[in-house]
């Protein structure tokens, strides 16, 4: 079984060191900060075509190419790399583990101060937003001396960085594509972290977060809330059209309790390969940011106000049968747009993948995707 | 903290012992079982004036009137009751725990063989199905010496029953209500039962199903169990009508783990009550009947064959929120009966409370029920 990345001595990644203190929303500082990221492509003499792609709650730095750990192609493979929709052979397209993250990034499996106290911070890990978050990836983008963002992109938890990075470094970002997002995360949403987060606290090898030192983690809970959020990122139908009532490798039932039905094998597969690449406490911090973020709280509880600086180009894309982000809430990002008169497109992609459908071979989405960053360029004033 | 009954010798309801052997879809005999139950109205001297209504995977015995443990209201006491729309003025109304429960009714907290070996089943009860539990509910009926039941109503898992009902033993029933329910499990229901059931056989207490002689039960595990399902049973709009965003108990955010947001108390407290009253094996073997229900699968695939000997009136009901049991699921139902020329009425209530519709205040749905029972007492043979 493979590890999580544990510092950045065992790091697979570049990592940029920051060592000004970053002030959080909670209230406390981080006094330094390690961020892991990955580069494809080559930034131009104006430093202007590099693109930020915002990975989401599991993913991570290694969006292309194939992943150190598990050996498989990164989470947006159909999409960024030579000749695809995000072309490494025109931009330079930057990915960075979270602020909280596990891949190499400072979080909660971090040492506190590095050589005086080099125990990891577990559950002492000050609560991160996702304006933390992109307050530290501004740090990078800051290090590799790039002023401003061709485009920052990215689907679901990547979106809402999106929105942030829009609202928050609104000139230092030229266009912008949120996908499969919201600007603040739904009642129904933050029940399902709830549930995820309860499954690991309930995990009697959770130790109150302070299990790094211990022989078991908290796998079992961390799988059952893979599995939850598993079912949340595929719609009805996708799960009905792949697995139906099928029996896994029998043709009766077992009048028992294990896996009979092809799905529930499918759930507890995809939950027993998520524990050997992610750490159970960075997916509490992570789930939380989402939960807490709310665009419009920011701002008085007036999402247009959110866009009132910004003249970033937008590109909003939902997908039909995505119920856990659905057209509905893109919908609403597009309407605080208009109301802010910031240049907006939007698609509802037709897809019966539900959520899923970000990360999958989607033509159209791609097709899509690529076209506005075609425009995009058209537009911009950088040769 | 009260617990679930343990055995027919402390029981709250009246008990009916079979020590006819029942077999079971699975192969296995249980040589002896009980049947808790509860009954409201007077039998007439026909006969002819029972209704059955049957429960759903958290219910009970205690369709209306204080229930015992908790004090509160009985699950079905809107619609069950003097001049309600299951009269018991007019009718004699019985509710029996399922078999596999832990209300009174033989399950896996019940001792294998009484007085020889006392030691509760737990995980070596046998897996049961919703026929099985519907041919120890005929035993009963058989012991309460009544021929043919006036009326099956239930709701989810209850619905299940009722469709068995009127397949199993078509000549018994003559009218049948099926309520939020369908003619088998989907891939996604199935999905979120096997969530429930990896979170309790995940919690370190469940002892692979053998915790009944120890200090700890498997708690925190079932209550996950609840709070997932629990979400299933509202609708989004429910959900973001009752709790939106709002905070619990504070201003501001906490920047913890603790129950920031109200939905997340709601949850626990969901989690927190339902463990009080319920056994965590009980919900492993009822969750497994569910999912393994499929008419048209005990009738060679088709579903309309399930339905050939049948000449019970039929009502199906749906609400329009509903995501776990859909309306287009009640379709299938009423496509199959017209296909065995089977009387059958139909209504989508329209509601924003989801699949917990069919429990609440909903007077449309009341008034439906009421007139269909009206209705078909005037058609009964039976003065």
């Amino acid at each position: 079984m493979t590890h999580p990345l544990r510092s950045s001595s065992d790091s697979l990644s570049p990592v940029f060191h920051s060592t000004t203190p970053l002030a959080l929303d909670c209230g406390a500082e981080l006094p330094h900060f390690h961020i892991a990221y990955q580069t494809w492509g080559q930034l131009n003499k104006h430093r202007s075509n590099a693109i930020l792609v915002c990975h989401a709650l599991t993913g991570d730095q290694f969006a292309t190419g194939k992943h150190p750990l598990s050996q498989k192609d990164g989470w947006w493979h159909h999409v960024v790399g030579p000749d695809k929709p995000i072309d490494t052979n025109k931009y330079f397209v930057i990915c960075s583990n979270v602020l909280g993250g596990c891949m190499g990034t400072t979080g909660p499996q971090a040492p506190r101060h590095d050589k005086k106290d080099t125990r990891p911070w577990g559950s002492d890990f000050p609560v991160l937003t996702i304006r933390d978050m992109v307050r530290a990836q501004k740090r990078l983008i800051d290090h590799l001396t790039i002023d401003q963002l061709f485009c920052v992109i990215g689907g679901s938890m990547g979106g809402m960085q999106v929105l942030q990075w829009a609202t928050t470094y609104p000139e230092h970002v030229f266009a912008a594509v949120a996908i499969a997002t919201s600007t603040r995360h739904t009642t129904q949403n933050i029940s399902f972290h709830e549930i995820g987060r309860q499954a690991i606290m309930a995990d009697a090898n959770w130790h109150n977060g302070h299990y790094y030192d211990q022989s078991r983690k908290p796998d079992r809970g961390l799988a059952v809330a893979r599995m939850v959020a598993h079912i949340t990122y595929l719609s009805e139908q996708a799960l009905h059209q792949k697995f139906g009532r099928n029996l896994q490798n029998r043709h009766n039932l077992s009048y028992g309790f294990d896996a009979d039905f092809q799905v529930e094998s499918y759930l507890r597969y995809q939950g027993a390969q998520f524990v050997d690449r992610f750490d159970a406490n960075t997916y509490l911090y992570i789930t939380r940011a989402m939960d807490y973020f709310d665009l419009a709280g920011e701002h008085g509880g007036t999402l247009a106000k959110a866009f009132q600086k910004t003249r970033t180009r937008f590109y909003v894309v939902s997908f039909s049968s995505d119920w856990l982000f659905p057209t509905s809430e893109s919908r609403l990002i597009v309407k605080a747009l208009n109301a802010a008169a910031v240049p907006v497109s939007f698609t509802e992609v037709t897809s019966d993948k539900g959520h899923d459908a970000f990360l999958l071979n989607e033509p159209r989405f791609h097709e899509l995707l690529h076209g506005f960053l075609e425009g995009a360029a058209h537009h911009h004033p950088s040769p």
